[in-house]
């Protein structure tokens, strides 16, 4: 049995309580949380620990708080030789204080409250200063998922550039074309099918073969008068680079 | 049984006529194409034409062919009276020529020669001049689909505009978080699982509820670290433009 304490009560630190009460290996030990709300409906109130000073010792600390607190908050945990690991994208591993063992445990995935994740298909990106810790940090991931990897700092921040791309950025595209849709009265459900097709496609075909559509063909006559259906400017911004760097790119 | 003959042999012809050949009810009775190579594996010689003039009178007639040569196709076909027809997103249905009766049948999916596409899951966006040729193809949809939908040609230009960005435009972020992932070093279907939570998330949240990422929590820090990983300066832009914009719009 491997013994868990999280400190953090956000999206991450939610979804990562969850799924380690669904684990038999697993134990959650503690939750330190300044908004025990957000939290104390997963676990009774004795887990729960507002003063990071009633912390035990466990097999290892998850921080799953905002990037720029990891640094502030591994500094209070006053326990000795305790393995601290973050679960940030961004934040290399040399941000965790006063402990020698340190690691990375980041979920390649998007995370809503509304909106249960299934930990089976997450990616999960490993990193830690001593073997044996990595190996403890492996052992906890492949409870949840095959898809563990041994992911350095470098790439880890990569990845997460990445990850906006592929996902942030194309959230932003589905928005966009919602808006479209409301203001000529169509269901944004029309799109949905092609929404599901775009994201399948890419299982048998590269996203260069993928690519489609009036850019790629150099349709200049299309391209116009998609321009000129566009009234907002910062929309028609968009719609001009990214048609220029598909252009580019092919 | 509904008699149709296609114009055209291009990638949705050849899904058109694939996915017709399949259906009980629809019989394919020629096929005019200038290239024979790209269709002749589906159908019999016989039923291939490479003069135009030797069309013979059917219940519909569906050209697939580029935008621009819609017009003139349409203008070629000498039968008198026949019900003509586009599949084009972004043409006016009064592009078709030499027949009072015109209609649309557009598909509102991704196509791709090397991957098979559901029809099931596609919605039809159909337009006609009169009521009885609406019904003929409203019959015809409905025998690969239940997503019929009545689009008028100002709306299905949107329709398409719209499908540029939540398709084209999606798939070129798959590119460019493809190039960061080699760079790095690291494999692309890292991604992949993201990519699909994505696509599948806005069928329970809209895609404003699913947005998640540092803009819209206007994490500067991490804009900025991920605006100095970026050495391409189109993808820097990029990066910024739709950067401001989830910035703006929530």
């Amino acid at each position: 049995m491997i013994t868990i304490s999280i400190l953090g009560s956000g999206k991450v630190a939610y979804h990562l309580v969850l799924n380690i009460l669904e684990q038999d290996n697993l134990h959650l030990q503690q939750i330190y949380a300044r908004n025990i709300h957000e939290i104390d409906n997963l676990v009774n109130a004795d887990r729960i620990v507002t003063n990071i000073n009633d912390l035990k010792p466990a097999d290892v600390f998850f921080i799953a708080v905002s990037d720029d607190a990891i640094g502030k908050v591994s500094k209070s945990i006053c326990l000795k030789n305790q393995l601290i690991v973050h679960v940030s994208g961004t934040i290399s591993i040399e941000a965790i204080q006063n402990s020698p063992r340190k690691g990375v445990f980041y979920m390649l995935q998007t995370f809503s409250k509304d909106r249960k994740v299934d930990f089976s298909q997450i990616p999960f990106c490993i990193e830690a200063t001593t073997t044996e810790d990595f190996s403890l940090l492996e052992q906890i991931a492949l409870c949840f998922s095959e898809k563990v990897y041994k992911i350095n700092s470098e790439q880890r921040k990569a990845i997460h550039l990445a990850a906006v791309f592929v996902n942030n950025f194309t959230n932003h595209m589905y928005i966009l074309g919602e808006e479209i849709c409301k203001e000529n009265k169509v269901p944004f459900d029309i799109l949905k099918p092609l929404i599901a097709e775009t994201a399948n496609k890419i299982n048998s075909l590269s996203p260069k073969n993928a690519q489609t559509g009036p850019a790629i063909r150099n349709d200049q006559t299309t391209i116009d008068k998609h321009l000129d259906l566009l009234k907002n400017k910062n929309y028609k911004d968009i719609y001009r680079i990214i048609t220029k760097s598909i252009q580019n790119i092919n």
